[in-house]
């Protein structure tokens, strides 16, 4: 993909667009997806302009996947899902919608299939609710 | 998951299983997997002894993630892929099978679905022929 500066996400961290925000670092900011697969899917989005993982700086990297993995041990205390799923996807084929590098983290429970990618757009004050839960297990450092 | 020093990864780490190599670091193992949902899909596997992304150390998890990152170009540069899937699964309910953490990359190719993950067993031959074709493009840095 092609970055576009004008992109959802772009727009999210110049404070264009609003979000459900999770948490922040000085490289990238965590918010709720708008169209979760499962409750309590989150986003983590490197503030460094890069459409796809093969761009992105090893720096941007390194501290968006710590926050990663950090986000997934706060939303495994906050939801007690059965299962964490972490997911990265480049090019549309590979189900990327947004041009501008992210990193899914979907807490799955037994049984339960995730919702389709990008179709229905789910309550912000149930989206707010949830984010409250996952906030209160995130530690800075 | 709890850790369990026999899994299937622990022992290839150890040399006692065999498995189709492409890559290596001090801090990880990369190889194909033997029952691949794509052609090109290969394993990330950090050689701490850690069942989920969760117990992973902070340098594990930057020298994996570094590693995935840069065989995601080496796949794109050796396959030609339309995109790039990068994921990370947590528990049986997340997809995980094996009680060790592990990075999954798998090339996409537009209109062509995802192979059953964990069911049929690849061609050795057809394996190794693939992966002679992505270490080509591996760079160690």
């Amino acid at each position: 993909m092609t970055y576009d500066a004008n992109n959802p996400f772009a727009r999210i961290l110049r404070g264009e667009l609003p979000c459900i925000k999770v948490a922040e670092t000085d490289a990238a900011l965590a918010f709720m997806d708008l169209m979760p697969q499962a409750d309590g899917h989150l986003l983590v989005v490197p503030k460094e302009a890069a459409a796809e993982i093969f761009e992105l700086s090893e720096a941007s990297l390194t501290a968006s996947m710590r926050m990663t993995q950090k986000l997934a041990i706060a939303v495994r205390a906050a939801l007690r899902p059965d299962g964490v799923f972490i997911g990265q996807f480049n090019g549309a084929a590979a189900g990327q919608t947004v041009p501008h590098v992210h990193f899914h983290v979907i807490p799955r429970w037994q049984g339960q299939a995730l919702k389709m990618h990008a179709r229905d757009v789910a309550d912000t004050d149930t989206l707010e609710a949830v984010a409250q839960r996952i906030r209160a297990h995130w530690r800075a450092d």
